[in-house]
């Protein structure tokens, strides 16, 4: 990572998942990844005490288990503009809708949006510098569960084995959740380990695993998917 | 941080304890702050999957919320030294003691070692390029409690002030615990922003706040200080 990027991740423990900042350090502009609505009151606080001024909220999916702060935390600094995927017609509360390969900059960070679903039926990942964020597609040895909001096996293992595998071994992964204790991975890692997609399975592997999986209901499905769909929009 | 480095910072949920591997990325000679009994399994995994040799396991103090799990790794894995203060006289199974100002090696990184009480009697902190691990010394705006184990508001107060604060604004914390999802923290913002050990604060200000704290009693104490004082040497 540049010396020149101001990077922060922060961990929601009722959900697990991972919110980032990332800054241009001398300018102080800002893009926040994923953002959880009850969390609204600590990002706003470090983001004050740290002066960044946020120029992109940015979702990396429209998610099942938690609502996203984008919406509250645009309101409250009255900064700041939500891009969502172009699939998402339905969708509203957003200001500008992201395409496959764009590029967006906050000062010298260049943020590139790669559509990578499979987890739902639209997910982005975003590659900047050295990292990658690829919300619930991969996981640190694992990987977002495929089961509904029109998930695919076979989008996610192409977009993970052709967009994220083919971005260089050192690129480190940040995840959308993780529930041992990591933090984040690398690309290399990931082919070797990654119990469900590493290069060592193929796709039949891969979809008997999850085929198998046997996961509960998403718990705050109910709740976040219309929530999400306006960005998060007064939802206190 | 240099690029040479590999970085992981893992987190325990059960006692919000993080543990760090700090690695020379040519050699893959490694360095293991922190370890957490309980997660010998998940930390053995990634440090094979990593192709790592450690060299030192260094624990930050006499740990009274969990067991160290220093032994238990250097047992499972063959190789490395226990480092422990030259104050911990009733300690055993360590291999080495720290000396306050010694600087250890592991290939091009080094590791200078600040001897920075206060959280117990005796605690260090390591300082390694541009960051430093506090354990319960600093934490992400709070500190550790110093109301047992010889703990010592004083000693706290002075070692922030003349042995963390004397740091470039730019060096990154990085605590033994976290309670609000926070990883990583600076010198300068904690300087500004620390509640209890801000510059604004004087002593008899964070004596207070110290003093006023009635936190409940250590529920893991009586297990962990014994385990702690032999290095967590076969504690299963």
């Amino acid at each position: 990572m540049k010396n020149t990027i101001l990077f922060r991740q922060l961990l929601d423990y009722e959900t697990n998942t991972y919110t980032y900042i990332i800054a241009d350090a001398d300018t102080l502009e800002a893009v926040i990844i994923d953002p959880v609505y009850e969390m609204a009151d600590r990002d706003e606080k470090l983001i004050k005490e740290l002066w960044l001024t946020v120029k992109y909220f940015l979702d990396t999916h429209v998610h099942a288990d938690h609502i996203t702060g984008s919406s509250e935390l645009k309101e409250r600094l009255g900064t700041g503009q939500i891009w969502v995927g172009e699939q998402n017609k339905g969708i509203s509360h957003n200001d500008l809708f992201l395409k496959d390969g764009e590029i967006l900059t906050v000062w010298n960070i260049h943020i590139k949006v790669l559509e990578t679903a499979g987890h739902t039926g639209w997910c982005v990942s975003y590659v900047i510098d050295d990292m990658v964020f690829t919300g619930d597609l991969i996981f640190v040895r694992g990987s977002g569960r495929t089961d509904f909001q029109s998930g695919s096996n076979q989008k996610m293992f192409y977009n993970v084995r052709e967009r994220i595998f083919t971005l260089p071994n050192s690129t480190k992964i940040y995840p959308g959740h993780d529930y041992n204790g990591n933090m984040s991975s690398t690309v290399g890692e990931e082919k070797l380990y990654n119990p469900r997609l590493k290069e060592a399975n193929n796709y039949e592997d891969f979809e008997t695993i999850m085929k198998n999986l046997k996961l509960p209901y998403p718990k705050k499905l109910e709740a976040s998917l219309p929530a999400n769909m306006k960005c998060g929009h007064r939802c206190g």
